[in-house]
């Protein structure tokens, strides 16, 4: 659902990506990193949804946070098939959210 | 697809929505809106997806861009439409980004 973030400033990872296919593997492992990225010092949320282009939005503490994740062994080897075996091409954004408002009904 | 974005830093605001219903309207809203987004000064490309959540990411070259987007007419009344009627809740995120990087096979 939307994510549940603190006041602002903390950080947005916007990843946008175009798959070349998808099999059972790519959502074990979607699911698997989706978990593993819970578990991380400074992870704040997550909101994903996919059509013709699929986007994920991880919200994180800082920089600092951001950076030990990507250089967590097990996201790495994923990303490393990510690159081999599932995606066609994919862009990732590091953003410094600097303000946010939100509608409730 | 995914957006061709200038080099950083540039801007994007992050509009994550989960929709009461669905109707004909609606569609031809988002697809005015964003017909009337790609035509503003310093709009830079927009990526979109919808699951549980929808999500779309337009991207700006300042914040003064996005700030003349906001208060264009057509865009608040719209926004309003979308208040009243289709939404039952949103988050809006203003971002500055800061760095990216791309891979494509």
């Amino acid at each position: 659902m939307i994510a549940k973030t603190p006041k602002t400033p903390y950080y947005a990872v916007i990843f946008t990506s175009i798959k070349l296919k998808d099999d059972d593997n790519y959502n074990l492992m979607s699911k698997k990193m989706m978990d593993l990225a819970k578990l991380q010092d400074g992870f704040l949320g997550v909101e994903s949804a996919r059509g013709e282009v699929g986007i994920t939005v991880s919200y994180w503490k800082n920089l600092e946070s951001i950076k030990k994740w990507k250089f967590n062994i097990e996201h790495s080897e994923a990303r490393e098939k990510g690159r081999s075996i599932w995606y066609d091409a994919f862009k990732v954004r590091i953003c410094n959210v600097e303000h946010d408002y939100e509608f409730e009904k």
